[in-house]
């Protein structure tokens, strides 16, 4: 039974799913859940996450939510088909890989994700951006980055010298971002810059990329 | 050779790290670092963890941070030692305490860490509690708990019947909280506060709850 993928197509967290699925070469079925028309907040769905946020899994009679969750279960259970993203033949390879990713997670998505918001959903919303909120973050941002930058310099990846989920999971908010007038955040680190370009230029991310249309975005 | 964890025995980083390497029957050194004194700020301490925060463990060779990557690697590594916290052998388990993991991640702690932290941190630092940013997160909190209400109805911890890092993740900050003039929102919703019982009654716990004085708390 193929999987089926209950999300939206322009959602970072459908779409954080959808590159690891592509990743393992594995087929699914995306089935739409209407943001707009508040159908995540509804008893269908709400069954399937009670949380009331996309993205969903269904796997057979399992049920997963939480984009992250998902990533990993998919990359553990299929660990033999397509890209190894979570290193599980070695287990330092796979500790740095639960580092990065927590980072991710812990350091990076509370400080990027504000600054997409502000910029690109509070207008779709009618609400203006607030410009405080937005430079508490660039600022917070830009310190995690510095950490970044010297971590690039001394491996390719975040993990190591290989493609993780650490690096996958970072996909769909950086993409947003860049095209803010803070992408600067990321250009003027070179090495930051040159794994954003690697990591955004692999065919799984590139096939996401083209349905991540949001906004003036 | 021993295990050697970095942190402090008040921090909830620091004992979450604690609890999971005591359900794992296993052996390790807590070297202090002193957060008053910002040692988490400088070099020799920065080499472990480039972000400054504690905790951080070094196994050998490998140096990790981020409480929640070093407790899966505990719990994956010494998966046939101990309690199973993260339920390897069955991959539907495994998969729901994945999900129940980022909850707590996602969901649970960005809703009661700052109600902790204006509670207990802020005044110790000089500053009043922002009493604005208490009331917006009780509220998120009250949420997130009606969902673990209808969640624990229906099994003992969070993922099933089986107590692991899912439920595990939530002691330290919990604990904190239940000392606040806002441990009714536990105490109030039956299964919420049948499960805290439970989980806060586990001698992993317990041996590491006795050293976590803060405060006033
Ligand atoms: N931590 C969750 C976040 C999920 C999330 O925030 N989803 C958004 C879309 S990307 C959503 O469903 N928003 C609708 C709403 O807030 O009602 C995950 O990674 O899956
Ligand atoms: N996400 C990190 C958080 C670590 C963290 O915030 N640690 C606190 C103590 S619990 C700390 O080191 N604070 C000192 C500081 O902010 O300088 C983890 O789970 O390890």
């Amino acid at each position: 039974m193929a999987l089926k993928l209950y999300g939206a197509p322009m959602s970072t967290g459908t779409t954080r799913v959808m590159i690891a699925l592509h990743e393992k070469d594995l087929d699914f079925e995306l089935v739409p859940v209407d943001l707009f028309a508040g159908e995540q907040k509804e008893p269908p769905f709400l069954s399937k996450n009670p949380f009331g946020l996309i993205p969903a899994l269904e796997d057979g009679d399992l049920t997963l939510f939480e984009s992250r969750a998902i990533t990993a279960y998919v990359a553990e259970k299929h660990n033999e088909t397509g890209t190894d993203l979570i290193r599980h033949r070695d287990l330092k390879e796979s500790a740095l890989v639960k580092v990065w990713k927590e980072v991710e997670s812990q350091q990076y998505d509370p400080a990027i994700s504000p600054i997409v918001y502000q910029h690109v959903v509070a207008p779709i919303r009618g609400q203006s951006p607030d410009q405080a909120i937005i430079d508490a973050n660039v600022e917070k941002l830009g310190k995690v980055l510095d950490i970044y930058e010297a971590r690039l310099s001394e491996s390719k990846y975040l993990s190591g010298d290989f493609y993780s989920l650490a690096d996958l999971h970072h996909l769909p908010f950086t993409y947003y971002f860049m095209k803010t007038p803070y992408a600067s955040l990321i250009n003027e680190r070179p090495h930051v810059k040159a794994w954003w370009e690697d990591i955004s230029s692999r065919p799984a991310f590139k096939k996401v990329a083209e349905g991540m249309t949001f906004g003036d975005l």
